[in-house]
C-alpha cells in the first residue's frame, strides 16, 4: 500500500465532497476548487454527515482530519497534488476540457481520476498532453462510506497508473477493482440501468408502486446481493451440484416471457409524476438530510456486521473495513510512555448505544474499557504475533464504578493508570470522561493476569512486553492513587 | 397478529427445509410430506444451519421448537394444519397435481401457499375445489432468515385469504407483501432477471469475470439497496431537489447505449463452461455448506446493524427483525416467581464474540450480564410503560469476576439472585454459567437505584414493581449469599 500525500478535489457535489471527507477522515490534506456559490456549506454538510458515520462505523484510531483549503483556481488546487479527483457535472465537453486543464497544470507524477459513471476515459483524455495517468475512478455515493472505485484505462492509460491507484485506494479505506475492457457506463451501472428499465416497467404496468418494490428488493434478495454479490449467491442455490447444474436447470427461464426489457419504457411527464408522487408517499415523512443520515446508519451498521462473517476474518464489504482497520491502528497508534494518565480511546455515543432510559447501555461502558484494553494490551506489546507465540493477559476480575449518565453525540475518552504489576498480574484503572465538560462518567478497574497457553498458567511477561510496561509503570508510580481504585459494592 | 398453529409442509428440498425450519424456529409444530429418500438427512442440516443463524441473530426469547412428523403421506400431512406450503419442483403440471390433492385433503379453513417463483396462482389453482384460499407465497433463500414473502393471488383467490396470510406471517418473523397484478416472476424474479441478463452478456463479452462482478455489486450499490431499495436511493441521489429532479436529470439516459438487453444472450454450452469456471476459480476454496455458513452469518450481521437504523428503531429488515423480536418477548417469557435463582437469558457465543486469544471478549460477558438485568427489570415491571412514567433503575455500580474462559459455541446462561432492596436500591448477584459442563463461567454483582427522571433523585419504586419485586425479594432471602457477593479486587 503506497499513501497519497496531498489530494486535489475539481468539483465539491455530492460525489466530490463525499471524496473529500474520505480523504481528509484518512488524514490527507485536501485542496478543492469547485466555483459555485453554495460549494463549502455542501462540502461542510457532507463532512458532518461522514463524521458521524464514522463515530458509528468504527473504534480504531482515526488520524488526525486532513486539512481542507478552498482555492480560487483549477490551477492552484492541483498543485503539489498526487491524487486528483474531477467530479464535475456528468457531460463529456465540460470533463474533457477540465480534464485537460488539470492535465496542463498537475505535478507530472500525479494520478487523475474522473468520477465518471458512464463516459469512456478514451474520450476524456483525447486532448491530454500525458493521458498515461489519467483514468476513470468511478465512486458510489456515500464515497465516505461505500468502499468501491471502479478503475477504467482508456486506451492511452498506462497499467502502471492503474496499478499505482488500486495500491493507494487501500489506505483511504477504499478497494479500486480493475475492469479490463472500456465499454460505456461500466460494470455498475450497466447492472444498475437493467434493473432500473425492469422497475420503471412495474410501476408503469401498476405491478407494484416504489415502495413495495423497494421492500422487495431491501427484505429478500438485496440483503444476498450485500455480501456476496450475484454469482456467488446462485451458486449455493446450485447447491451441492454447483454452477454447472445451476446454470443448465435455469438457463431455460432466459427464453421465458419474464421481462420487458425488450422495450423501452418511456419516461414521459405522466410517469415521472406517477413515479415521484408514489416516493412521496414513500419517503415523504422524511427530508433528505434524514434519509441520508439513516442510510449512512444503515451502511454503519452492515459494514460493521459483516466484519463479524467467515468467523470474525470479515466477509465482503465488512473484510475491507477491518483491513482498513487493521492499516489505521497501525499507522496511528501513538506509543510514548506518557508520565500522565494514559489516553486510549475516543468514542462517540450513537443511537444504538442508547438503553430506554435514553442513556448509555450499561454494557457500552464495559465496552469503552474492554477496547481500551485491548488498545493498552497492543500499546504495551501484546500484539496478534505475541498472542500467537501462546502467550497473553487474561481480565479476570473488574469493577466499574457508573458515576453520571452518558447520552447521544457525547464524546468518551479512556484514561488509564496502570497500578501495579508482579510481572504476571496488572492492575489497571481507568476512567471514562466527558469531551464536552470533562465529568467523570465512569471508573473501571482490572486485574489481568500475564498466561501461557501451553503451559495452562500464569507465567511473567515475555521481556518484549516487560521493556514497554516497565517505563509506563514507573511513570505511573508517581501518580497519586486515584479515589475509588480497590473498592468493594456495598449497598448500605 | 394471529398465531399458525399447525403447518404442513409439502416438499422439503432448501426452500421446502427452510421453511420447515422458520415455522419450527416460532414454536409452531410442522407435518412434512416429501418422498425424497434423502429429505430427512437434508431437512436436518437446513435446520441446524437455522439453529446457528438464530443463535447469532437474536437474544429475543425463542420459543420451545415446534416438533416435526414426518407423514407417509401427503393427506397425512395436511391434516389439522392451517397454513400448507407448497414446495416441490419448479414444473405447472407436478406443482397443480400436488395443490390439487392438497386441496382435497386440507381442513376447509387452512391457508394454502405455493413457494414457486414463476408460475401464476391462476394456472396452479385450476383443477381446486376451494381455490379461494390458495395463493403465491414465494419466499427467499435461507426462508428462515431473509423476511419477505411475495403473496400473489391468482383470479379465483379470495381477497380475505391474502390478509390472512399477512396477518399471520409476521408471527413467524416474516412479512407479506401483497402484489397487486398478477405476472409471471412477480416483482422480485422480474427484477432479478433483468440483472441476470446484463450480467450474462458482461461475462460473455468479457468486461470482466465473475468475482470482479460480484465484488461490484457487493462493494457498492448492493448495500445500498440492502436497506432502502432502489427508488429511496435514487430519491437520496436527487438531493434536495427530490425525485422529479432525479427523473429529469437522468432519464435520458435510458436511450444512451448502456445496455444488451435487447438481445438475449444464448446460453450455450461454451458460456455454461465458462462462468462455471470462473465460478470454481472464485468460490472454489469454500464448500456449499461453508458458504451458506458465511452467507448466513452475514445476513445475521446485517440483520442486527439494520435493527440500529433510523435511531434504533430499526430500519427495513431491521426493524421486521425488531418487531419479531418484540412478539417473541411478549409472548414467550415466563414471569413465575422462582424460589431458585431465577433463570434470566440464554446465549450461544458466536464467532464475533470472540477475541484475539480465541475467548469471549470481556465486554460481551457485561453484555450478558447487562442484557439479563434488562430482562430482570421487565420482569419486575420496569417496562417501556413504566419508563415513560419517569421512573426506572439506574446501575450505579457494578463487580464482575471473570472464573472461566467461554468459547465459541458455549451455551451460557445467566440466572439472578436478589440480595437486597430498601426500596430505592437494588442489589443483585448474577451467574453466567456453561451449559454444557454447568462451571462458573464468571459472576455480577450490580447495584441499582430506583430513579425519578422528573424529579432528578433516587425515589421508593412504585407499587406496580413492588407486587412483583417483593415477592421475588423474600423467595431469595431464603437462599444463602452467594459466594463471591460484596468482594472487592486485590492484586495482593
Amino acid at each position: 500500500m503506497t499513501r497519497i500525500s496531498k489530494a486535489a478535489c475539481i468539483g465539491g457535489g455530492v460525489i466530490g465532497g463525499g471524496w473529500i471527507a474520505r480523504f481528509r477522515l484518512a488524514g490527507i490534506d485536501v485542496q478543492v476548487f469547485d466555483p459555485h456559490h453554495d460549494a463549502q456549506r455542501l462540502i461542510s454538510e457532507v463532512m458532518d454527515n461522514a463524521e458521524r458515520a464514522y463515530s458509528i462505523l468504527t473504534k480504531a484510531p482515526l488520524p488526525k482530519r486532513g486539512n481542507l483549503t478552498f482555492c480560487t483556481s483549477l490551477e492552484e488546487a492541483v498543485k503539489g497534488a498526487d491524487w486528483i479527483q474531477e467530479s464535475v457535472p456528468e457531460a463529456l465537453e465540460l470533463k474533457r476540457g477540465v480534464l485537460t486543464k488539470i492535465d496542463a497544470a498537475a505535478e507530472p507524477t500525479a494520478l487523475i481520476g474522473s468520477s465518471t459513471s458512464a463516459l469512456l476515459a478514451t474520450d476524456l483524455q483525447r486532448d491530454m498532453k500525458h493521458p498515461g495517468r489519467m483514468f476513470v475512478a468511478h465512486p458510489f455515493n456515500p464515497v465516505y462510506l461505500l468502499p468501491l472505485v471502479e478503475l477504467v484505462g482508456g486506451t492511452r492509460t498506462e497499467k502502471s497508473a492503474l496499478e499505482s491507484a488500486r495500491e493507494k485506494l487501500p489506505t483511504i479505506g477504499m478497494t479500486g477493482i480493475i475492469i479490463k475492457k472500456e465499454i460505456d457506463a461500466f460494470v455498475a451501472d450497466r447492472l444498475m440501468e437493467a434493473f432500473w428499465r425492469e422497475a420503471l416497467w412495474l410501476i408503469k404496468d401498476d405491478i407494484c408502486d416504489t415502495e413495495t418494490l423497494d421492500d422487495v428488493v431491501r427484505y429478500s434478495f438485496g440483503l444476498r446481493w450485500a455480501q456476496m454479490g450475484l454469482f456467488e449467491t446462485f451458486r449455493i442455490a446450485g447447491g451441492a451440484a454447483g454452477m454447472r447444474d445451476f446454470l443448465t436447470k435455469y438457463g431455460p427461464c432466459l427464453s421465458w416471457p419474464l421481462s420487458k426489457l425488450m422495450d423501452v419504457v418511456d419516461l414521459d411527464p405522466e410517469l415521472v409524476e406517477k413515479i415521484a408522487a408514489q416516493s412521496d408517499v414513500q419517503s415523504g415523512d422524511y427530508t433528505i438530510r434524514q434519509l441520508e443520515y439513516i442510510r449512512d446508519q444503515n451502511l454503519a451498521g452492515i459494514l460493521k456486521g459483516l466484519k463479524t462473517g467467515d468467523d470474525g476474518r470479515g466477509w465482503g464489504a465488512g473484510k475491507l473495513l477491518a483491513d482498513y482497520e487493521k492499516y489505521l491502528t497501525e499507522n496511528n497508534s501513538a506509543n510514548a510512555a506518557y508520565a500522565d494518565a494514559l489516553p486510549l480511546l475516543t468514542k462517540i455515543v450513537s443511537p444504538d448505544w442508547i438503553d430506554y432510559n435514553g442513556h448509555m447501555t450499561e454494557y457500552r461502558y464495559t465496552q469503552c474499557f474492554g477496547e481500551a484494553t485491548d488498545v493498552l494490551l497492543e500499546r504495551i506489546g501484546v500484539t496478534s504475533a505475541y498472542v500467537e507465540t501462546g502467550h497473553s493477559y487474561y481480565s479476570v476480575e473488574t469493577h466499574m464504578r457508573l458515576l453520571a449518565e452518558a447520552k447521544l453525540d457525547d464524546v468518551l475518552s479512556v484514561k488509564a493508570q496502570l497500578l501495579q504489576s508482579d510481572g504476571k498480574k496488572l492492575r489497571v484503572f481507568m476512567t471514562l470522561q466527558r469531551g464536552s465538560d470533562d465529568v467523570l462518567v465512569a471508573t473501571y478497574e482490572v486485574l489481568m493476569l500475564h498466561v501461557s497457553s501451553k503451559e495452562g498458567r500464569a507465567v511473567p511477561a515475555l521481556d518484549e512486553v516487560r521493556t514497554k510496561l516497565d517505563p509506563l509503570l514507573a511513570a505511573h508510580a508517581q501518580m497519586p492513587t486515584p479515589a475509588g481504585a480497590g473498592r468493594s459494592i456495598t449497598a448500605n
